[in-house]
């Protein structure tokens, strides 16, 4: 008669967890395919200050990026308003792939996706970039959006029950978006899950790093942080902004 | 009969230098126009690290910018080479002017031109970026050049019989292209009369608000800093990386 290895009963529900494996499960496949959101008026060192390691290691291994919009025309970080000052003064950048191509093919593969913040969350046509966030996230094995970009997260519906931080100069607006975040006042980034939330615009680079150091591992952040000559804050709790604005923290609403 | 007051002579020499005021006076007046040379894989961080800060003060003051680039096709920042790994990475950004079209007209006003650094310095077709480089610089107050970028500018020229600096792990082939150059190995960014230099990638936004400090003051450079939440590195000596790979001043070769 036949014996069962009573071992199998261990690993069993491990091999059917891989098996179902959830969108949302981290570490469910190597991490190869990032998206990025633009929308007009986002924040260009949320997008390239996150960037930047990024295109180091992906002459290292295999990466691609996509960068995503509603529609594949030009997207410009000028304000969208004219100029009090007059200036004329704003990057053009050139997506790849739209919001639309991207949700409508569940083959579409996104391990990662960015979400800048800037003016433009702000404007009052943003309807498409957060359903664009909404619909793809469960596809996603991670989201990470430093700046106000967590605001856009937070109408998407991602943060709901998570722990999250944004910018810090721009906190109650951005809050006010997530009523059911607990949001984390004195914090340089937080992760909850598989979700990474950064402090404002600089942050990005501590947010992607410790991202970066998750995905894989501390020591290949560690060598792209001396490629490119950066000193990083190593604890998540650095945060002179919070403290100079005397923030604290948001739980979620009842 | 006539005396003169011999208080004018005193005087008369700063008039006249101010009426035969010569391009590369700094501060000869209010900096207004910012120029951006782009070549394919150059480095966002050198580019959009710098521009960060000047985006938010072009909300505050009037400041214009110029993305300028051999053709207007939109430059992008990918490897040219086939990525070993396969990678498909990189971003993609729109010129606003040529070269050319800035060369050959001499009406037009450029106050600072930033040179980036990145990958791309080591192709061998950048003779078009040195030239419009050299070519701009007599018309220009200000020259930054972050990282590589300062390979770039050593290659124009314009760091002849200067002290300067630059990316620390690509130090040697960088040094390299400026024999004329004082090249200081232990800085974060180093200012010589209108010249910036700035160490490798991340250094970029330590040595823009050097240079805002230096334009519009300390006070100004402080308070954007705190709207992008960054710790800035106020001493241009401390360079934990030309430590980590110790290197040496290089002073010109006789």
């Amino acid at each position: 008669m036949k014996t069962y290895d009573s071992r199998w009963f261990l690993v069993l529900p491990c091999l059917l967890q891989a098996a179902l494996c959830q969108p949302n499960d981290t570490n469910s496949k190597p991490v190869k395919n990032i998206g990025v959101v633009l929308f007009p008026s986002f924040d260009v060192f949320d997008v390239f200050g996150s960037l930047e390691p990024l295109n180091l290691l992906s002459l290292q291994r295999q990466l691609n990026l996509y960068m995503i919009a509603a529609t594949l025309d030009p997207v410009s970080t000028a304000p969208r308003a004219m100029s009090a000052f007059n200036s004329s003064f704003g990057e053009v950048i050139v997506p790849s792939h739209t919001f639309d191509s991207v949700v409508r093919d569940p083959s579409f593969d996104l391990d990662m996706l960015l979400v800048p913040g800037g003016l433009g969350t702000r404007a009052p046509d943003l309807d498409s970039t957060i359903q664009f966030v909404a619909a793809v996230f469960p596809r996603l094995q991670y989201l990470v959006a430093p700046c106000t970009g967590a605001g856009i997260a937070a109408r998407a519906g991602v943060l709901d029950g998570r722990k999250a931080t944004t910018n810090k100069r721009s906190w109650n607006s951005t809050v006010a978006h997530g009523p059911k975040t607990y949001w984390v006042a004195r914090a340089r980034w937080v992760r909850d899950g598989n979700v990474f939330t950064g402090s404002g615009v600089t942050a990005a680079v501590d947010t992607i790093f410790a991202w970066i150091g998750h995905v894989w591992g501390e020591s290949t952040a560690a060598d792209l942080a001396l490629g490119i000559e950066y000193e990083r804050h190593n604890d998540s709790s650095w945060d002179p902004f919070g403290e100079h604005y005397g923030l604290s923290d948001v739980p979620p609403l009842e």
